[in-house]
């Protein structure tokens, strides 16, 4: 980093809100995925949009890599900046600029995180829908095009997203959308930046639909035999047109590991987690029992909707928890994740074609998955000197990308790209499409200084 | 034209499906706009993606203009071809190419006609549900994300769109998305081309999510003593989170007029039309209920929800054809329709704008709208010799659009831009956004051969 450009951003932010210290580098080098960690250069807070846009001219000037930072809980190395330079941690930037109560719409500034907004905004009986795990910011949610147990019901992060703050590569900012819910006035730049994961922009603000809080949810746990049942079920269940509010797929082990810290009692197998939800308790009990008739002629062997709302509550929040959760129970493993999504109706091959390969190669893994969006989410752990066994990750996450592809899927469902993924984008999508997205990136990045080295293999 | 443009368009396609003839021309100059006419060169009837492929190769190489044409129902001239050229006729393309019925998903060419469509559907207990009035084709509804009545509890087009094929303006065929309900994977290039009004490719083929057909629907009228009344229940209804399938807003002349067709009676005044859709009924009535709590607390003076199935069927049926019957009553008048959409809080304000205008500017028209969305929809006629009412007209459109842009909406809610909203475009998004979409057609478009003269002022 040439110390003209460090003197620089501290003539921008002062000198508190630069950081070269190894421990700030450091806090900023990995996410939550088991990439290698790289340093970036320096880390910066801005604090205003217009200080963002100076740092990105200077950036841009200098041809400096600038990665963006919200909370660094993204899966698939998104927000390591591979290419050091400048990250941009934008959690000074964490205000409700603006409450729009009566549009069910919030305007927040990039870095506030989802559930700290989402408590502000319960107070007003309101909600911002999309859930991953951990407590993402709203920036890196929109970055990655982030999802969770309820976008069956709500859709993912932007879906949810009506306008943007974007800064671009040569400093600019531009507004993308409008507070209306229907926009159909020139090109989707909104959609263009969301799910771009920081390559093309940077999104300093955001206007978000929200939805009122429920006021009734019912939860219940289906055991079954097999996996392979559970996938049948929920295929059933969508494709008879039903909306549970979520239908989370959980193997044996994982399911033991979440109600054991629920401190929830169910019989031991492989278990699908229901929730409708609603302000009607007649509706939501007669879907719940449809459900239960789905899920028992589909081999369930036990069918619980008896959960006070504490238990449900536990067991929802646990569910949140169980990346943590099954990462603790495999100390000193490595591990990765797959997130490979597929159209409903070919859940169950996809299911049954994981179960296969995980027991041909011998992989030890959790098997869970958002099974109402046909999202199988693999959780992969390996000792780290065990090259073959690494090996074998690598090759079972290819065949399910690759079968996943083939059922007319994705290979990634809600983490995004990231470095992880790069190496499948040609199979996906083919050159033509990949072409198309690298042009669009040379027009908006041309010195390829936003997050580089993300998305693309080269 | 030059005539070896001519002779290959025919050993593309041979010589039946390529038309010079005066009567094709004329059937491809004009939109359901009141735009001038402009006839194309030659008009095409391809049958397959390769097809139009070759064409768009051909046009690109002599740098002859190319626009797309379904069903011709757009209302801003988003399909006149104003640099004549080449107009492509996707009729010959208007096959169901695939039903995933479990998924319920549809693949489609892009030449099928919506209405036609789910006719087919219907068969299969589904449907698409953007509805705008007119029979568009799907390619026409996703290159303008039309929507209409049901946009407020299904979204409008784009949000039901999961996968395109898209022929590029140097002839490639791009894959965008996939089947998948969840996608991260890299740019959203099906939301780029989406609503890009046949500028940056020519959407060939698309995947559609469908809907289960409600088995339940229940319509009622609400009468009130004037606009502003309704304006503010409904803000009232959608502020408390209720989920209509439909609120239209129509003043006591259009009103009068939809019943009379309709052959159903009701006392004249401003009305607003609702729709509850489900399959339960308990849960209808109750929201029907407080529907009419609602209404009455913000000045209804009739609330009726006791029509026949049939009659409400009919009522639904002619609001489709609201646009056929207003400009019918003014005959060798002049129309032009404004299309602008704020958030629900500003809907009041800006009814309230609209009829302080209309009365200042003695303006003719009809003022009505798919309310719940905050979409205000105004056809205003004038004598095709008053220059000065034309003026007026004129001056009205731009007067909305500035309050509607004040108030955090938009000039476009479904109509897109084509030709008669490009003036707007800077206002509404700024010159930086406004920039980077040139920038975007350039990169994709560096001949400028695509549907030329839309969207942009130059």
């Amino acid at each position: 980093m040439q110390s003209r450009v460090l003197k620089q951003l501290r003539s921008i932010l002062g000198i508190a809100r630069v950081s070269v210290s190894g421990a700030d580098r450091q806090l900023h080098a990995q996410d939550q995925s088991d990439f290698d960690q790289v340093l970036p250069d320096v880390v910066v807070w801005p604090q205003t949009t217009h200080e963002v846009s100076e740092i990105v001219q200077l950036a841009n000037r200098f041809k400096v890599p600038v990665t963006a930072w919200g909370a660094g809980t993204s899966l698939e190395g998104n927000s390591i900046p591979v290419q050091k330079g400048i990250v941009i941690d934008f959690s000074h930037m964490d205000q409700i600029v603006d409450l729009h109560e009566r549009d069910l719409q919030v305007t927040v500034q990039a870095g506030v995180m989802y559930k700290d907004m989402n408590a502000v905004l319960s107070e007003h009986d309101l909600f911002f829908a999309p859930d991953p795990g951990a407590n993402a910011s709203i920036g890196g949610m929109i970055a990655t095009n982030a999802a969770g147990p309820h976008t069956i019901k709500y859709g993912s992060t932007n879906e949810n997203v009506l306008a943007l703050e974007v800064v671009l590569a040569n400093g600019e900012i531009v507004h993308t959308g409008s507070r209306s819910i229907k926009q159909a006035s020139g090109y989707n730049l909104t959609q263009l930046f969301a799910g771009s994961e920081g390559t093309l922009g940077l999104v300093t603000q955001a206007t978000l639909k929200l939805e009122p809080i429920p006021r009734r949810k019912v939860t219940a746990t289906a055991v079954f035999n097999n996996i392979m049942d559970i996938a049948t079920a929920v295929s059933e269940i969508i494709g008879n047109g039903m909306q549970p509010a979520a239908l989370e797929l959980l193997d044996t082990n994982t399911a033991k590991t979440l109600m054991d810290d629920a401190d929830v009692q169910i019989q031991s197998g492989p278990t699908l987690l229901i929730e409708f939800s609603g302000n009607t308790a007649a509706w939501m009990e007669k879907q719940m029992e449809v459900a239960q008739i789905i899920c028992e002629e589909h081999g369930c062997i036990n069918f619980d909707d008896s959960y006070s709302e504490e238990e449900s509550h536990r067991i929802w929040q646990t569910r949140k928890q169980i990346r943590r959760l099954a990462v603790r129970q495999h100390p000193s493993h490595k591990w990765l994740i797959t997130d490979v999504s597929v159209p409903i109706s070919q859940f169950p091959e996809m299911v049954n074609f994981v179960e296969d390969s995980v027991s041909k190669l011998d992989i030890t893994c959790n098997i869970l998955g958002h099974a109402g969006d046909g999202n199988l989410l693999i959780g992969i752990y390996y000792k780290p000197n065990d090259r073959k066994c690494a090996e074998r990750a690598e090759r079972f996450k290819q065949m399910q990308v690759s079968k996943a592809i083939r059922l007319g899927g994705t290979c990634a469902g809600e983490h995004g790209i990231g470095i992880g993924k790069r190496k499948y984008m040609v199979q996906e999508h083919g050159y033509e499409a990949i072409n198309l997205m690298k042009q669009l990136k040379d027009t908006l990045d041309p010195n390829n200084i936003l997050n580089p080295g993300k998305i693309f293999l080269n």
